[in-house]
């Protein structure tokens, strides 16, 4: 019989993490009657659980709407390789065994872990070695396999859009390129989008490699027909056709472009080069994973943290929850972290930004 | 072959509207080559043509962040049982047939009508007399039966959440019931959704006839909780058990109750009698069927526009476009059309909001 | 020497409480190095004291952006005429001296009140009896004479102008009369604000007694130019010219109007009867007092925060802060309560609206 | 008598100018019966006055709550030294007499140009040489001398805070340090307004050049108190103690530093050697100057331009409206415009962010 749980968070920041955490206590505590633990700072507060505190009904009071988590998230790392300092250096150690050992110690029958691909890996591995874990899936990124989406991804999208939205009005008056640097490393979701919600005229994002040449004809093109401004809405994992993938990262490591600021500014200043247009960028950064979440994220946020406690009543341990069409539903945590889910360039999503004629620059 | 195609828009007004002309107006413009007839003010447009206009892209430049619709709406209603003035008296007449003379009249190959449930069924009425119509689904109450989600569901739902949210701080402050009357004549969805987002104590839908007894219940529990507030969430057609379902209707028709003021006026009134707690009333009425779209209702809307002319292009007439996970895809009107889309009183969102420890009033 | 100081917010709701809390609990403990007491629910804190807590800087954190108050504010009205039940009947008492005593025994050298009238006034009698006390002015409606405004207030007028930018678009597509109810008994500065800001077509304040013929020509003369809607914006004050200004409220008393629904309402029946035009209202109620502050409200709740510091560090007891111009000046609080601050019918900002062809109903 | 007037935009867009090209337009025709000449593309729209348009009421319908400007603003500079391309090269030539002589061509008997600093230099010397100019002040930088405040600047400010609103959640859970740029050349209003409102830990501003060794103090001091994470937001135009002011602009000129991307970058570069934290930037450009205006930039920006038309009306050519306190004064333009307003080192607003404990990095 489940008598405790545990539940922590782990990975980047997200809008939805706290609105997960207050569904999943409430159940908990007043349907279930278990009594519930708050694990800070990921996994971290697995290995040295100083920190770790009984959560109630007061905990979780006001947080639906708060972005951030009131657990913390970790910052060290995987546990499986877990960094320490050893005769002044940095090595590695598996502290999983560890983790094992406190969850028995603290008497917990069923853990929580809400977090991204890489927190899902660990929580995967834990569950094989014996854990009774269960996992909710989280991404701003979206691009999350099995889940159609993740909570706080739209509500990226919103302050996105609502920054390109702010751009048209002073592009139109003043006849500019404007680039919007967004979030997305390896999925260009994010930047997809807030390009279609806010009307870009150009999207440039990591699975459709970029040619600069096809970009420059979409903005004479605009030209031609009156339109003196074009806006751009890049994925800061965008890179250009024929190049390697992290050429941007790897020309900042090495100091040949700017260590702070992105491919934003690699596109501007090619453009500023081969066209006589003004040019100004945006850099959202960290903003993106900021802010209350929207209603969306809010209300899936909250029914993942439901449903997975009822996993957790199922003792359907090894399960993640995920959202398919109006429902959640559960699937092992192996299948739903197997692959990445990326954009396809020829499905549904670019074939309609291509209607709308917004240029993929390819 | 498609030479021209014609866009109409129907019924009550809707965040996204415009961002599905503009999605239409570009795909077909722009993609297939096709001329675009703006038809005024939904099927009185098709009656009485004199003020169709030819569309060209300049006619869409800047909507899509708009709310409302730059075509109008039908106002007179029914073409099938048109009122017109006769020998003094206002008698219905069927005026079909004239809205199939002037389609094709006007040469439109194929028209694209964006309504809810009382325009789409026209629109299907109108499609078996041989008109070549092809349909896009609109309404902010989310209540039509084939697709998971409508544009202008979730923009209503974060009006009526930002207003939750805002009586949250106040009401704490003050040890007070704050009631919040949302949209939802038949279905509960914008009272569901925003409550649950808006972290609401109590909602009451249609489909869940409420006992006041429960709530006072419910108002009780928390004051002895510590929580000497509540926040109850009422869709405009929820009512008392036991009752016939639109005696509040029936009452303000016949004086008994306040012409402008809803049921929330009518719960307030029997909760100040019954407890000790003051009351206060926000009705937030047509500001839920304004404002810009959300990002999440521009891409989906934005979809369906191109999708329906993708309609139009394979001849599907009769059909109209859905959202079913993350794909659009299409289905006859008729069977989109054939039964109201209710909330389970029984289904996962319904449980979510119990297990949170909503009230439904039940 | 201050060595301790108290601080307590009274009287309704208002956005920007929070933030002159913190600003005063940094300024006290960092800049001074004073202790500070938290006293909660207004001056009931103060007649039983067993509530109170010692602020640190961990109290104030995370507030700035909140709407509410974390001290409470008072419930049972004014200590020199306090509510108290005695043999079964509630009976009112003097517990002024029990206020002062409580202030004594608690060492507290400094009181900071922040309130509206009603408070400020009571803060004054105290402070005539002996209590070192300064204030800092509160409210959302702006009709505090001696300050250019008060925070609490540009947060109501955006809610509001946030109301009736939504309306537009729908009033646009449906030839509709909007009706706005927003918050002002007395005076109508927030219906005057949000109606220029939002457009309105008529604004109705208390100030200027309506006409409701003036309203219909005002609607026809739209009519006839084309614009087949108007948007009403109306203080919940507002009253017809002739009649006693508290008509509503006496038949809401009465229940010839419906108990929980304002003026808007009256107005509606009336033109409902009087034009064929399609009437919605929308009572905005409570939502007005909530929200986060705009940067404006914080800004000014900061500065109002850390200026009443300074008050108390310069003993200057019987003052309050004031806003003119760019400055926060003081002022005796007897001067800046002596009379409310109505809207001037022939001042500039009526006349503006006058010249943007707004109606005034008379 | 004044019978046709015409209006005009100059320099960088700033939310509001359609406020007022409204409120002028409504208050010539409606109230004065004067006709109203749109100029486009600001001084440019009279040296080549091919593009000059008669306003009616419709040509500013709607466009109240809209960012950017119907009328354009001009691109290529001064008309006293304005660029023409004579044998192939650029050289500047004096189109001031073209403007007098196309003013009375058009019959214009007062001209309102809305500008900023360099706008209203050159309406001041155009009207030193016979032009019948009134002027509206424009900036969203506030550093404008003898207005309280600008339109624009409040709208500016509001992005700037919901950026720092939506960093705190982010920079909390992660301990990072978190740099937001923001626009401010030379005065620092933007980012002493929003870091106050926002609750920034550090500021830095044009007025004050900066220590890095005090910002790292700051940073250090907070993590011991417990406060892993630190936001700073900084102008655009602030600079290191000791070095040339233009020491950025130069090095990106120099590509020492990139070109796109500003001085947060050179900070987040000393910071990344010097502390052991993660740091991000955000650089949030144009966004600043876009976006719908807010309430209260609406109502001054409406103000100004009903009573600019006083100005005209009472022939007081020369003369620009101003805020003062509450009210709107006139002033001649030629001493509102003798010096830039910067923030005041020693002044109350700098002051009331120092006993927040705000450090301005001296």
């Amino acid at each position: 019989m489940i008598k405790r749980i545990g539940i922590l968070t782990g990975g980047g920041d997200c809008p939805g993490l706290n609105a997960v955490i207050r569904a999943s206590v409430k159940t908990a505590i007043s349907h279930y009657g278990w009594e519930v633990l708050g694990i800070t700072d990921g996994f971290d507060g697995l290995i040295i659980p100083d920190r770790i505190f009984k959560m109630d009904l007061n905990s979780v009071k006001g947080i639906l709407p708060k972005g951030g988590t009131i657990l913390g998230t970790s910052n060290r790392g995987n546990p499986f390789k877990y960094p320490v300092k050893k005769d002044g250096k940095i090595v590695t150690e598996d502290k999983s065994d560890e983790i094992l050992k406190n969850i028995l110690k603290l008497e917990i029958d069923g853990l929580i872990v809400i977090g991204g691909d890489g927190t899902l890996n660990i929580a995967y591995q834990l569950y094989k070695k014996g854990a009774n874990i269960v996992g909710v899936p989280k991404t701003i990124d979206n691009d999350l396999a099995k889940t159609d989406y993740t909570f706080g991804f739209f509500t990226a999208v919103n302050t996105a859009t609502d920054a390109i939205d702010k751009l048209h009005t002073t592009a139109e008056s003043h006849h500019r390129i404007m680039i919007v640097e967004v979030m997305g490393r390896d999925a260009g979701w994010i930047a997809l989008n807030s390009g279609i919600a806010g009307g870009a005229d150009i999207i440039l994002i990591p699975e459709i490699p970029f040619n600069i040449e096809k970009i420059i004809e979409k903005i004479n093109e605009r030209n031609l027909k009156g339109s003196h401004f074009s806006i751009i809405v890049v994925a800061e994992g965008a890179y250009e056709k024929g190049k390697d993938k992290h050429y941007v990262e790897k020309a900042k490591n090495e100091g040949t472009l700017p260590r702070y600021g992105g491919i934003s500014n690699y596109i501007a200043s090619v453009l500023s080069e081969k066209t006589d247009m003004e040019i100004r960028t945006t850099i959202l950064g960290h903003i993106q994973r900021g802010g209350s979440p929207t209603p969306y994220d809010r209300i899936l946020a909250s029914r993942f943290g439901v449903e997975v406690c009822d996993l957790i009543a199922q003792k359907k341990f090894g399960y993640m929850v995920n959202l398919v069409g109006t429902q959640i539903i559960s699937r092992p945590i192996e299948e739903s972290i197997s692959k990445q889910k990326l954009i396809d360039p020829y499905g549904q999503l670019v074939e309609t930004a291509r209607r709308l004629q917004i240029s993929l620059g390819d």
